[in-house]
């Protein structure tokens, strides 16, 4: 069993980056839309700028009161889009109730839209064109391929039919860059268990905790676990921990190649967008 | 067996455009842009011009030299998504060589793209948005409701992941709005007859003349067949017949629902391009 490390490829990654944007004159430029207080998105913009800072990107955090209208926020969009110093730049969620979230997201210039969110951006990935990927699914191809993992011909279940990991997860798995055979699983599906147990490769985006069991993995299969719930826990000194999809201390000794919980996919995220912010302030994604 | 009769839902289906249109104050406004003499093009689009006037709606077929320029061509373009008078367009593909089919597509203002071809149309349909459906995967679905065949819960292998039928398909069958669980098989595909023969639903979209065989059909099957080769027969006045992906004789027998071919997916294309036009005048996908 081998352990997909995933501070390790993003730091990797983050080198790889650090070292292009050094021979750059003009350092690529994001900045994060940030509305009202919620604590969790304060802690990941704060990751945002100090990758930002680690790669020598310029970064900015536009901070808006929870009572600014959907107009003004979507004024301030229009501004970024029309920003000639600005490659990119992303819109953090949540949004407080009284503002649609979708109506923001199409807001964003495509050719800016770093996150990967746009529709044209998602529809440009499933007909194979250049395209923003959006972080968790960038994160997952990338780790397969730092560690080399074949994945043409292989079967893959797929867990979980999100518009952010699920569904991307199929569509790129299934296109000609991997030529997985894949079966998209979720709610309804009746034989989920046989599904996975006859897989190859799993990627488990269901969001339940500990929902993969031994059982339902076959020897030698390679398990990517994108679940992240936090649970309570009296062995910890904060008091919670963190456990995904995959129970992982009985799965593990099962696979080829499997990703903890945490420190397999999550590290990627925030790097697959600085990989992003990168390709933007390049042009490489639209000529 | 059940044969599904795509010549009898499509009438059904315009019967109820014409209906509608019959109600409206300004009538539909499809405009078709023709490059060059293709003799299969030049079949199409008078096939949607003639549909055209059985429903109710203005058409016009724009005509142009083989040898307009990209830049001319984007122009014409440009004047169509402008006109206020025009509701959608198609530009029949293929082009000729000098100029790029993407281009021309991504130039299309996804509002009047009734080819649901422009990747901001494909991704509003992959993340469930309201989106114009490309015809071919609008007019299975559509079949597969008139027929009221569940898809909840069932297995489906969709065989083919082509941009214009695959993939679509795997994507549509797999949301909350059909519920299979869908797998994705291609030419990298290792147990496709296992995969084919364990699954509820078939929809044969590879473009391989009489494919899909008997063994590959389990009892009670639905099998959608999209494929249409063209091959030489002593036995027709015209001297050749139309092959589907599905060795009909020996399958039907096992199905509960089967489109033969001609009759089944074929006759729906037009009329969902009618559909797409009629949901453009009517302002019903981007409010």
């Amino acid at each position: 069993m081998k352990l997909i490390d995933g501070n390790k490829t993003a730091a990797e990654l983050k080198e790889q980056i650090k070292a292009e944007v050094a021979l750059m004159d003009r350092k690529p430029f994001l900045v994060a839309v940030l509305v009202g207080n919620d604590g969790a998105s304060e802690t990941y913009v704060g990751h945002k700028e100090k990758a930002c800072r680690e790669v020598g990107f310029r970064s900015e955090v536009l901070r808006f009161a929870d009572d600014i209208t959907q107009d003004e926020l979507l004024a301030e969009i229009k501004r970024l889009n029309d920003s000639p110093a600005v490659d990119g730049f992303i819109v953090q969620l949540p949004l407080p109730k009284h503002i649609s979230e979708q109506s923001v997201i199409e807001a964003i210039d495509p050719k800016k839209d770093v996150d990967g969110f746009h529709p044209e951006n998602v529809g440009r990935m499933i007909l194979g064109l250049p395209a923003y990927i959006s972080a968790t699914p960038y994160g997952i191809i990338t780790l397969l391929k730092a560690y080399n993992i074949e994945t043409a011909g292989k079967s893959c279940a797929v867990v979980g039919r999100s518009n952010i990991v699920g569904r991307p997860m199929a569509n790129l798995l299934s296109s000609k860059d991997f030529d997985c055979t894949v079966t998209i699983c979720h709610s309804r599906t009746h034989n989920l268990k046989e599904i996975c147990a006859s897989s190859d490769i799993i990627i488990a985006a269901l969001g339940r905790a500990e929902f993969v069991t031994a059982d339902m993995v076959k020897e030698g299969a390679v398990v990517i676990d994108v679940g992240i719930t936090r649970v309570e826990s009296d062995k910890t000194k904060s008091g919670w921990k963190l456990l995904g999809d995959v129970k992982f201390d009985e799965v593990a000794p099962k696979c080829s190649y499997i990703t903890p919980v945490p420190g397999g996919v999550g590290p990627m995220t925030i790097v697959s967008l600085m990989y992003n912010t990168l390709l933007a302030a390049k042009g490489e994604i639209y000529k």
